[in-house]
């Protein structure tokens, strides 16, 4: 006998806030027989905690334990190793599942193809399994709307720009688009602001760390006194030149 | 007596499946009693659709119909003129129902803050209103999880682009990225076409219509035959070079 095969569902959580689920997202889950997330050893993950209240006692969590952390040495053939080994094994786990007509939702947080770790199982398995990738919210939308900053309209070219680059490039990319997200902040905090300031793009630009989440901030990043920041902050840069100036002073609600 | 002002909510609808609403946005709108929208004239619009399942007979909606169409002579001073006026208008329209003490839930197709209309009126009226926006799934990302393509990951850069930027233009912004989503495709798809096969990159890019939606359709650029194309159709140009190559084929899903 053949077992049918069950379908792997890539899950967007949204970037935090449990309400900014989609209503989908809660179903799929409901489907769903496992529940795959990713996750640091030590830690149960963010996905895990949004989606909590909707997983059920009769569901299996499947947690993908990252054998490194994201933000080391990321170039080094070792890392690089490492890394795909382990995207190889999580989708070899999740493919178990799969072929034993079990029902799998990997969670991501935000959007599963913005920039999410999902990606590297989707290429390994949307070709063998049936597969259905669920949108959500990404984590910038939830920053700019917890921020109330708007950033790009009408006919605006935008972009999104992780804070790695080296900083010529940054300051190169800042002065040739309207609006810019700037990722992964972290230690790469004062490099961004010199970018920023470099461009004259210092004062408007703002500064909000866990944008839908409990104690989130968003300040004016030329008001941040110190350089301390997450690796998952974010920079926001607006475009937006045409906009009316009325409510400018209002931008930035704490 | 003074009246208790209402509260403003910039509600992002998602891209189209009625599904991919958030739970915020089905509670905001419940809690408004006016539910407006942006339509043109004659036409429902997109965002009522997408939450007429939620909306109660109890509740008024406030069509905002625009007084002209969207994609003629954007740069004509006549045309800036009324468009300005009429976000005027629609934000006085709407002030009148917060200042008589009544919660409006302004619709916004996809993320409100992304592109779209409402940040009109969120400029006109947050400084004057409580206000909170309710971030959406946006339209891009709605079409490429139901097109199955992965385009941004790890330190790629991703630029989005208007259509209607010159082809020059066009040209070197997308030999100058990783990724790109160039969104108001309609009548500039010639030109979106040109410039990517000038860049080498017609082979690998996606077009989508209608992504989220009933007969939506992904193919390859390089396989669509006419050049008509609506509007709010996506090309998706994928970044993300050092990407594992097993499922490439089995990417685009009609």
């Amino acid at each position: 006998m053949t077992m049918r095969p069950g379908k792997l569902y890539g899950l967007g959580t949204g970037p935090g806030d449990p309400e900014l689920l989609t209503l989908k997202a809660v179903r799929a889950l409901g489907e769903a027989q496992i529940v795959a997330h990713f996750a640091k050893q030590g830690s149960a993950g963010n996905a895990q905690k949004i989606v909590a209240a909707h997983v059920r006692p009769d569901q299996a969590l499947l947690p993908l334990l990252y054998p490194v952390t994201v933000e080391i040495e990321k170039d080094h053939q070792d890392y690089r190793s490492a890394i795909a080994g382990f995207f190889d094994e999580a989708a070899a786990r999740v493919a178990t599942e799969l072929e034993a007509g079990r029902t799998v939702a990997v969670l991501s947080e935000g959007d599963p193809f913005f920039y999410g770790s999902y990606m590297h199982l989707h290429v390994r398995l949307a070709h063998r399994f049936e597969t259905e990738v669920v949108p959500g919210v990404t984590a910038m939308s939830g920053c700019w709307s917890a921020a109330g900053v708007p950033l790009m309209q009408g006919d605006d070219v935008t972009t999104v720009l992780p804070g790695t680059l080296p900083e010529a490039e940054l300051v190169r990319r800042l002065s040739d688009t309207d609006a810019a997200v700037i990722m992964k902040v972290g230690r790469n905090l004062p490099k961004i602001r010199r970018a920023l300031k470099s461009v004259g793009r210092l004062p408007t630009a703002v500064y909000v760390e866990r944008g839908t989440m409990e104690g989130g901030l968003a300040v004016s990043l030329a008001d941040k006194a110190d350089d301390h920041a997450p690796y998952f902050s974010f920079v926001l840069v607006p475009g937006w030149k045409g906009r009316p100036q009325a409510s400018a002073a209002n931008e930035v609600a704490a």
